[in-house]
């Protein structure tokens, strides 16, 4: 399994804690040994750091940890090669323009099929069934919306949309994914995924295949909001909560607004 | 003036010492200290390092210095703020998939009336008239052909569809820019542009506005071409082309390919 990771925040965060777990796992401590990538937002737009090789012997995951940047939205991925060789372009999260938004997308698991989904106007840089299902949703996204939904009404219907689009695409194999659209952090539960709110009362937290701890309270004001969502759970001493296959969960300002299935 | 810099070459290359001019010039010993992008390509993927603040006093710059990715193809942008403010979306070089190629534009001046372009499918996602000119070139290109040219007669209309859009788009203003495609990098001169092909016998060259030094005889095998474009001569010691206003560049594996009008 490869490692996902997400973060979405009322107030600007980094994700180097939270990082510091998956890099890890990057090839010194786990299997996971063919690439890793990072997309942090500022506003609609979004940088990414993209590395076809292993986090945990990556200057650059190094400098990400020495440097780290605060957003409101971050999408991870550390990558175990199934499909597609370990090149840039089949390094994930993948980053696309729609509505003028940069969204991102980030995968783990198999989609069967996926050469057969239609794809709209988007083509896949790559060859990985992860990018072509990306391709798939936001091609059902544009023509199910003429623009980004700015009622109350229209974000649900996004929501939902994206929860069907989910559904329909990964309906064969197993499609557990992180999409960002610089204002949700939608994850999808295919077989394993966690996500967590941290709020005050802060508490500390350690981390789940490392000595490094942090307490919270010491790094938070009483009003912020948290939420990570990650395939395993990151810490030994916080209560993380488990996916059920085909939940899709959309985060808005560090809260789980909603809990859908197609 | 911004500065534009690209490179093009048919041996991977790294673009440090090409980068360090304009950096240094990034708020340190110039006026430009709005932000800098880099974007290197693998392929028809690229890989960008993007900040909305100083070069000369960015870590990011630094790392990328010392940690030289080689390439065959490279287009950097450090900005001086004309439109739009100095924000992480409105940092150059802009990225957009094409026919499943990321293309990636760098611009240097002012294009009037890019309010009123036609952009096709693309959307701005900042407010720069330089990504407005970007989506509509790409518009233009894909209403023209239906997917990347691969025959010779196809490239040949590539380069002179790009030369045209290049003309109708920056009619009004001065539109200078690079535009890479990962198999071509196109270089248009509105104003002030110059390029260089380093080839056999290959000599040594000083930076214009450092002490640095490279002898490139060291540094490469006799069939190593390399061509550099920038907004001025980058060393003080070398014959640099300057172009002609209205002139687009293709150039592909190390060479100049064509010298194109509208």
């Amino acid at each position: 399994m490869c490692e996902l990771l997400g973060m979405e925040c009322n107030v600007p965060t980094d994700i180097v804690f939270s990082f510091s777990g998956p890099a890890l796992r990057g090839g010194l401590r786990g299997p996971h040994s063919d690439g890793w990538g990072l997309a942090l937002y500022e506003g609609k737009a979004v940088r990414t750091f993209l590395e076809p090789e292993a986090a945990a012997r990556s200057p650059l995951a190094d400098f990400v940890r020495n440097h780290p940047v605060k957003t409101l939205l971050a999408v991870a991925h550390v990558r175990l090669k199934t499909r597609g060789k370990a090149t840039l372009e089949n390094t994930h999260p993948f980053v696309r323009e729609l509505w003028g938004r940069s969204w991102t997308f980030a995968h783990n698991g198999t989609v069967r099929g996926a050469g057969r989904l239609p794809l709209g106007r988007f083509r896949p840089v790559g060859n990985t069934d992860s990018e072509r299902a990306f391709c798939a949703i936001l091609a059902r996204l544009e023509a199910r919306f003429s623009e980004y939904p700015r009622s109350r009404e229209g974000k649900r219907a996004l929501w939902q949309a994206v929860t069907d689009a989910g559904a329909e695409v990964g309906a064969r194999g197993s499609f557990n994914f992180l999409l960002a659209d610089g204002q949700h952090l939608f994850a999808r539960c295919a077989t394993k995924l966690h996500h967590i709110v941290r709020r005050a009362p802060f508490g500390a937290a350690t981390l789940a295949d490392d000595e490094l701890r942090v307490d919270f309270a010491e790094v938070t004001t009483p009003t912020d909001r948290v939420a990570v969502i990650a395939t395993a759970p990151l810490t030994r001493d916080e209560v993380w909560t488990a996916g059920a296959p085909g939940d899709l969960w959309v985060f808005r300002r560090g809260a789980l607004r909603a809990t859908l299935r197609a």
